[in-house]
């Protein structure tokens, strides 16, 4: 599984987190697409280009409310000189059988509705006495009112030039032509494009289904009361929120206590829902870390390519970190440490991208940018890691947000950045340039 | 209702783009708070101040795993001169019953477990030989596997000072201050936070929930057979899609015939389920354009306050648009005009804020920034009326997609941002800046 050695140090093998990444995203695969209703596939990516079936619009229609009639008939026209035009009938939007205008005639039409047969061009109403005999009006009376409007005579006050107001067959798309590109991500106005040209349901890659549990006898369900020892589960709460805001459909399990049978059993009964997984707690180097233990004996041993490694991150917070596949389908988990702020940001560097890549997404990080530090002294960082702290990023400037310290979720809830620190950068000055990666 | 008396044409009266937004957003308050279960309430509106009830962490804790021990039985040590103590057990986090490590002994303790009494401070498991006596180990081994590690020995390599790996109570966040402020909106870190204090549950302002529905007798559902004359229902799917980008609950309800009777009984029918109703078609100057006829005698006539006003924008697209409210509750309800481009771009300025607001957000608006215009020929604007263009933004660059054709739904599909044309502009150059409202 691993692209390359890891470095050593005098102790342990540390890998850097590039590399950890990069074994992440060569092993998660886009997940297979299926055929989804419309709104159901909203966020999701196409997978298929997508070709115009019939142009659209279908038909030469009106695009205003007013009179189909012939061009010469209404040819020089005015106030004090209108043409007085026979009104054969009403034109509305999806009617099917369409009246004939010969000359000197007139349909009412209503926009959107098709140019009956012999109309060479569209008068809008305000152009027209509308039938009343009383000079120009604003608009015509509803029909349930005035069903009169639909026959009679219009004066007609304004000349039109040939197929004026009038909104021609394959103007906006023809046949044949590519409505849509595969790999678009299908937001509001692909949604509008693809109903216009009656999709009904596309094909597309699915939500991925992320199981988050944590794990840690410690943990208490929030609300419930505290005891002694206790803290509140604050993990499972949190990467739940964090995989639906990276576009998964994601379930909390909540937190299982530090016992591998437990743990193993768990996660066993999780796989038929999950796309991915993703655990928190239990991957250091303690005596009760039954993460590492439990699930290096999950699913089907014998198969190929199923198995989490657990290894040591050049990086701060989140150094411990499992990666691997589990159970008959190879599902792939991420078994994060468990302190709140190394989860969160593991979950950012790791586990949204690895949903981003199942989804089929092109763009699967965070944007990043460059802003000047603003603080009140030099940040400090261990040599040899790539720090991630905690900022607010305002218009090209990053202020620290709280400590370095790993458990400091109060400081998390006020950042809206990281701020990175590279392995080989010991100290950060006020006025620095330093790079940022946005958390949107 | 009006905030102002419109401007007057030679023809109608013509509001503004702002005084019609600025109408809409007095009209719409912010829905009532609801209490919602924390992960019910991503994305939503925090309603009060969230104070902490117990200080974070709630005790000193260990930040490694390792050894807790007595300053004065570690100081001085070195691999050569270890110091070996007394092994009386272990601390593991959750546990409640603490031992009491005395001088010459020490404790074997969990990350998150509570230091125990006696104890000064902490050294990490790879500063000793873990009991083993074989130098300086990289962890420990699982307590399943190797229980003996509870007892016995260890030998401690390196000094510790005092409190040293030890988290201190409250370091995180003290009982009594203010975790998060009323209008926070809740996202993973916020939602962490709130899970470590313990809040189960939390007060906001719920989604709204927006009904969509489409109206036209040409209208055919996505997926069935065209006839003749007819379209397919694109705008019920783009605003209901929207609606959910916006942060809304939407409910689809379809395309409705132009008829009045049906109509009215259709919206009666959703004030149920609705916070916010959007129409959209039959707003125009049509004789079949049965919102307008409809929606003035929907619900109760007497209650005062209820009531929908149709007007003509000064605006491209979008020029007729109703607004009001209806029912015994006074829902509020946006008539949006018919045209796809049309209705979507009345969407984005008018039913987005109007959804926002109703969320309690402050921030109701989608972004806008100025950029340059890069066109081929000098983009054209009917005098007097607001144009919101189709463009594709890059880095400060806008091109326009497509024409100023308000059926154009392909164009709109490879948009992702609105050129502004002021009212009083006919004409932008290439090169020109222009304001652009970005999509997102």
């Amino acid at each position: 599984m691993s692209s390359a050695a890891p470095r050593t140090t005098g102790q342990d093998p540390l890998w850097s987190v590039d590399e950890h990444l990069e074994d992440i995203l060569a092993t998660v695969r886009p997940l297979d697409p299926i055929e989804l209703q419309l709104l159901d596939a909203q966020g999701c990516v196409l997978v298929d280009d997508v070709t115009v079936p019939v142009s659209l619009p279908p038909f030469d229609n009106s695009s205003m409310d007013g009179y189909a009639v012939r061009v010469a008939d209404v040819a020089g026209v005015s106030e004090e000189f209108p043409a007085v035009l026979e009104v054969v009938g009403d034109v509305a939007a999806g009617q099917s059988d369409l009246l004939h205008v010969g000359p000197g005639q007139a349909a009412r039409i209503m926009t959107g509705a098709p140019l009956p047969p012999g109309a060479e061009t569209v008068v809008p109403v305000e152009w027209t006495d509308g039938g009343l005999g009383e000079g120009p009006v604003r608009g015509m009376t509803a029909r349930s009112l005035a069903p009169e409007g639909a026959a009679g005579q219009v004066c007609v006050y304004r000349p039109a030039e040939a197929r004026a107001h009038v909104r021609a067959e394959g103007s906006d798309v023809k046949a044949g032509e590519r409505a849509l590109e595969a790999g678009t991500v299908l937001g509001p106005p692909q949604i509008a494009l693809l109903a216009a040209i009656g999709r009904g349901s596309v094909r597309v890659r699915p939500r991925p289904r992320v199981v988050v549990l944590s794990t840690g006898s410690e943990l208490v369900q929030p609300g419930e009361e505290l005891g002694s020892g206790q803290i509140y589960d604050s993990n499972s709460f949190a990467l739940t929120a964090a995989a639906r805001d990276a576009g998964a459909l994601a379930y909390r399990v909540g937190a299982v206590a530090d016992d591998a049978e437990t743990l193993r059993s768990t996660v066993e009964d999780q796989l038929i829902r999950a796309d991915l997984l993703v655990t928190t707690g239990g991957v250091s180097v303690g005596a009760y870390d039954v993460v590492k233990e439990a699930l290096s004996h999950v699913g089907d041993a014998d198969e190929a390519g199923s198995g989490i490694e657990f290894r040591k991150l050049a990086m701060q917070p989140g150094k411990p970190q499992g990666f691997g596949s589990i159970g008959p389908d190879h599902t792939p988990l991420l078994a994060l440490p468990g302190n709140p702020v190394s989860s969160y940001v593991s979950f950012e560097l790791f586990a949204r991208p690895a949903i981003r890549t199942l989804m089929g997404l092109q763009d699967v990080h965070r944007p990043r940018t460059t802003a000047t530090l603003a603080a009140d002294r030099a940040l400090s960082s261990p040599k040899g890691r790539r720090q991630f702290l905690r900022g607010a990023y305002d218009d090209g400037v990053v202020s620290p947000v709280g400590g370095a310290g790993s458990h400091l979720v109060a400081a998390l809830a006020h950042a809206d950045a990281l701020i990175v620190v590279p392995e080989d950068v010991e100290s950060v000055e006020p006025g620095a340039e330093v790079e940022v990666v946005l958390l949107g």
